[in-house]
């Protein structure tokens, strides 16, 4: 399985990826499932993705091939994030025609996920989640955050916290409790986390971090919000039964 | 959907489910999803469900008709718990063989699960998870709780309150909360919540209860988590990014 989650808040858009794949039980691996695009002063864009990995990076290969072989419509020449959710979604559908019925052959899942966030110049920030059919739907105010893959254990903690004048430091531990909610119930859902911070206007991505199982923040994190979950629970009001 | 779960500790098993169903969005009505057989002093069973309703219904009904008609092995004579657990994946069976068809001809999924535990007189107290396929599990001192329908947005509270010596107090506390994180992400598991407190070797049911949108100790309850919660997140270590 897989975890991504995007928060958009007024401050900027903070983006959290974990990194195992798994083709049963018995074959686990490690993959990085975070792209970013960037070019200072214009744009910066962080893709996340779960589902079917050959698809997925299939998918992010033919994009960047776009923009090796400067095609007129590529991630970084097209002049807004609207238009980079359809170049996904394009390339998306593209692969999944090519590959999709040799897969169904074997009953194998080419279904694929990717959320796309950023900013372009002359544009705010943009946050779009897209289909694994090719259509996509855009974050708005009142929902500013997506998820993908393993969603609901993450979900509580994004819902409780998450709002447009949401600090950056607190939509950051959000999305760490979130995983770590995640990653307590689900095992298919691992470390290291891959994490991306941009912040509005910048066009420029300063804070990218790793989190690893030997990471002393995320360490520091786990521990604390169990020691306040078992607080929380120990002053709940008895029931008289 | 359907939320119910039975966690089994040394002073009892506390039993609790929702009531909403619903068949689409715009037909959504309340049942009761608890069922409970007692004669005082020889057994308590205690019976929740999820699934399709007409299927977990006529289930419930063959049981009791087979108690009434006196039938040899039923639920107030079996010595076991086991064997409670037999004859309800049986009934189960015996319903799905005799409508599944009917239901399949227009892709209505007829599957369904039970819970049931309790204690029969000469017996420790026992608890089952029954499979739509009529199998079952018994509950282990490492699990000792099952949940049946949308399980995952209150899973992390029972694991991580749920020991075999947790107080009956805190394990109904730790069921209702459980209860309020999956209804406030999942309109389709709802109030009133059905409540069944078994307390070990009593041989009778003493607790019984059911919350209500008006309950005032599940008001308190949700509000004291709630600020339990943000105030866990508010304690956590500022990461420096």
């Amino acid at each position: 399985m897989t975890y991504c989650v995007a928060t958009m808040i007024d401050a900027g858009i903070v983006f959290a990826s974990d990194s195992r794949t798994n083709a049963g039980v018995d074959n686990i691996s490690t993959f990085r499932k975070m792209k970013t695009f960037e070019r200072k002063g214009d744009r910066v864009l962080v893709v996340v993705n779960s589902g079917n990995l050959a698809i997925t990076q299939a998918t992010l290969n033919y994009l960047e091939q776009e923009i090796r072989h400067s095609t007129e419509a590529n991630l970084m020449s097209v002049c807004s994030m609207y238009e980079v959710a359809e170049l996904i979604g394009s390339a998306l559908r593209e692969v999944r025609h090519r590959d999709g019925p040799y897969l169904a052959e074997n009953n194998v899942d080419c279904s694929a996920n990717f959320i796309v966030g950023g900013q372009i110049t002359g544009e705010p920030q943009r946050l779009f989640l897209i289909y694994a059919e090719g259509n996509f739907i855009e974050a708005t105010p009142e929902t500013p955050y997506f998820q993908i893959g393993e969603v609901k254990y993450g979900k509580p903690i994004i819902d409780r916290i998450i709002r447009a004048d949401t600090s950056m430091n607190d939509a950051i531990k959000s999305v760490l409790v979130s995983f770590d909610s995640t990653m307590r119930s689900n095992l298919s859902v691992g470390l290291p986390i891959d994490m991306a911070c941009y912040e509005r206007d910048t066009l420029q991505l300063n804070h990218v971090h790793r989190f690893d199982d030997q990471n002393d923040y995320m360490q520091r994190l786990h521990k604390s919000w169990g020691d306040g979950v078992r607080q929380a629970f120990a002053q709940l009001p008895n029931f008289d039964y």
